[in-house]
């Protein structure tokens, strides 16, 4: 281990400045170990000029990244992300049945519930595709699909804190259209899913204990009586930050396309 | 150097498993320089039984966060914070003036273009609240204020990916009331701000290069002429996650009224 670590000492990381007055650690051997990258780490930290004053940013399984502030005005440096993306897949068919599953893991793991699919976006995945992947995946452990859906819109959305680790959720509750109505089971997570009738989906006890799911049903029945405008994704160029590709812009279309038919 | 990395050697990092099947680094001290603590952090490494398949999950400022799955099963670790909240101040008083500032730093820093206030949510701080903090602080940067408000509504919101670092951005749009119309201007970031007519606001040239502000725009028109409606935050206990603090769900909450009068 001595041996090892004195060997390191000759090695530098990559590292480059990036556009806050700080370095960017690269790695590019793929395949490193902890220890020796932590090593190397030291060695590196202590060649670089601004060496006191380095803080951890973020770090992904890939790479850590320590910031400095060189200038003296006050630091500027992006916050690191603070929040990770749940969407909920609430499927009606035209029977008025709910697309609802038992899950074998997770909060509802073991407890009978029968619930709308839900899960955690991708990085880099939109609201409204990650709700059909959930739909359809469920997990997306597995390729096994639940029912293909298209999107309708957002019904609400609901921003918890210390939600994992110290980090915060933005839950999205989505409402599909169902494409088919053949529901196959994919084993990894599910234990069922099925069709089941709004009025014995509601009916469940567990509703008792979460308001969040009451809400929801009352928001349902709103949007079947027509008086209620979820956001629906429209594709959007530019934005304030720098990159310049499409994003989604999530509004009541309805109320806009209301006031300009006027 | 030898010689206090030698001393360090004797150290070990305090560290407790976590429920996923890794292990939190935790700092006791809370002064200790990069160089120090990564020299003792490799050396626990070293003596972690697991020290294997170790990789980042996260860091924030203060601690870097390794994992390792021990389980034969697929890894369940909660995947690391994707999204940054950004909100928008969109302040308009009695008389349709929008609140708009000039922005010395940033996207419209010295292109005098007036804009609303915009910023980012601080870890922990609800979209409601960060909305109020910008009308208010602008960047928090100061304690200056620029107008009181009351929250109203989120209008839209836009999700954009590789916003910052290969992170994702949730921008949130909300409508706020102005509680005082005296503004005063902190010096840090804002050139100025001021009342604006709302015609000369969207007159403004640089608006032809935002789809996202003539959007707003329009959203705003429907909004004066009533057909529009935003989410409204809703108190809830409860969630799918296991902290049962109180949280926002943000709900078409017009929609929801005008069902349950009938």
């Amino acid at each position: 281990m001595t041996c090892s670590s004195e060997e390191n000492q000759l090695q530098l990381l990559t590292s480059t400045d990036d556009d806050y007055g700080g370095v960017i650690v690269q790695i590019d051997q793929s395949a490193m170990d902890s220890t020796t990258f932590l090593s190397i780490l030291r060695h590196s930290i202590s060649n670089w000029k601004h060496q006191e004053g380095f803080w951890y940013h973020h770090a992904e399984p890939k790479y850590l990244m320590l910031v400095h502030w060189i200038a003296d005005s006050a630091n500027t440096i992006p916050a690191n992300a603070t929040h990770r993306v749940g969407v909920a897949a609430f499927v009606v068919n035209e029977k008025q049945e709910v697309l609802v599953v038992q899950e074998k893991t997770g909060h509802f793991g073991g407890t009978g519930s029968w619930k709308f699919p839900t899960g955690v976006a991708d990085q880099g995945e939109d609201i409204c595709v990650a709700a059909v992947r959930e739909a359809k995946e469920e997990t997306g452990v597995s390729n096994l699909f639940v029912v293909d859906t298209e999107f309708v819109e957002v019904l609400a959305f609901r921003q918890s804190h210390m939600s994992f680790f110290e980090k915060s959720d933005l839950f999205f509750v989505c409402l599909l259209r169902p494409l088919s109505f053949d529901i196959k089971v994919q084993e990894v997570e599910i234990e069922a899913a099925k069709w089941m009738p709004f009025d014995e989906y509601v009916a469940q006890p567990f509703m008792e204990k979460y308001e969040l799911l009451r809400y929801i049903n009352d928001i349902y029945l709103a949007k079947v009586d027509g008086h209620y405008s979820g956001f629906t994704p429209v594709p959007t160029k530019s934005s304030f930050s720098n990159q310049q590709n499409t994003s989604y812009l999530y509004l009541n279309a309805g109320g806009l396309k209301r006031c300009n038919s006027l």
